[in-house]
């Protein structure tokens, strides 16, 4: 039987979503959890491979198990056995083709910027703290030049091994609430550290220090040396996926 | 000269607000912070001694220093010396006779419910988990049976030792933000774990296992053990002092 959730995690303490040797994964902590109820090793899929850091309020996972538990059980026990930093939001049975990764046709981040002379105790885990005033009307002009299709390769990791770089944006806004700056972007997909290079970038024009029509011009270079320094990951939450 | 200051504070890991021996307090940090730049103990008073637990944004505080420090450099020493989970939002000179205590005319606190069956990882700190579901228009019906001048010698904890135990409530209100439910309160001032007690209370109204309107009863009887256990201390917040 094939299984969906939706899952909820507060990355700080977990070195991404995926398995490896080096440190705690939210990945390995649900398999864990699984393993213990079903009895067997299980391996689970996720729509997107989050990085260390990062957070998650809508994280769509499916796993397959070898005999069939009830959704509602299955729920309880998992969300009794995984660490309180990870939930798992809701739990159902999947069709046996589901595949969070492949099927998935849009997904939502926001990414959080504090941005007072003081850090705050309540956002210091999900803000980027900056210091200096931002510009957010020039922040917006140029999140604005992101919206449609455009080639991402100067805006992703150099690690990103990806095939393409051109990606599709319908929503790239910006939102203040007091001192909490929220950059709200939809694509079809994301490349690797694709928000959080965009995000760096656009703090630069907010600070002044790049010019507020730059986008265009770094689009075009498709030259990751031109981009702004990666946003750090606290910022950063995987909002929602659609199917 | 005499400095006054707004505190804001994630509680988790401190023992409270006051010093005392047996573990961290948020008074102890920020006169360690003073002393270290200073050069001497300095002594801060406070205008609410907030339990282990418990959060802080707008708690407010003086202290007097031998010699003058201007205001901006004081300030930014403090928040570079105190530890991540206390920032000091605004620091000023104040006149000598300013306390921060006496001289308050009104407190506000927030006390959060993450009302969902499972737990939240971004509310876990800052927020009372309760699975069940709650009956919001029953509890605010009750809070408003608290509006204007009583005597809370029901809801105030046994070692309380205020010599009064009337106060006045101004405000006694709840608010929903989907899963999130939200108790806004203020009043002249407060008794010992007073709104803990409170929000207990209109927790046991909202499962139904209180009657709505039990609180004229329970305030008329002066009796702490007819009022519910104490809600415990990571949902509340004080969010304002007026003076």
């Amino acid at each position: 039987m094939r299984y969906r959730a939706i899952v909820e995690y507060d990355g700080t303490r977990f070195c991404g979503w995926q398995t490896q040797a080096n440190g705690p994964t939210i990945q390995a902590a649900i398999e864990d959890a699984l393993q213990q109820v079903a009895g067997h090793p299980v391996r689970i899929f996720a729509a997107g491979r989050t990085d260390s850091g990062v957070h998650a309020l809508g994280q769509v996972i499916s796993f397959n198990l070898e005999r069939d538990i009830t959704a509602r059980k299955l729920h309880r026990a998992l969300n009794s056995l995984t660490p309180p930093a990870i939930t798992l939001r809701t739990l159902d049975v999947a069709s046996d083709d589901f595949d969070p990764r492949r099927m998935a046709r849009r997904r939502a981040y926001v990414y959080r910027i504090w941005n007072t002379p003081y850090p705050s105790p309540f956002w210091q885990r999900f803000a980027w703290h900056v210091q200096r005033p931002l510009d957010l009307e020039a922040m917006q002009q140029a999140a604005n030049d992101l919206l449609g299709d455009h080639d991402f390769e100067s805006l992703r990791a150099s690690t990103c091994d990806a095939r393409t770089s051109v990606r599709r944006i319908f929503i790239s806004q910006w939102q203040r609430d007091e001192q909490l700056l929220s950059y709200h972007i939809e694509a079809t997909a994301f490349l690797r550290h694709m928000v959080r290079t965009i995000v760096g970038t656009l703090a630069e024009i907010g600070l002044g220090v790049r010019p507020v029509d730059d986008m265009p011009r770094l689009l075009a270079a498709r030259d990751r040396g031109q981009a702004a320094a990666t946003a750090p990951p606290e910022g950063l939450c995987l909002t929602r996926v659609d199917y």
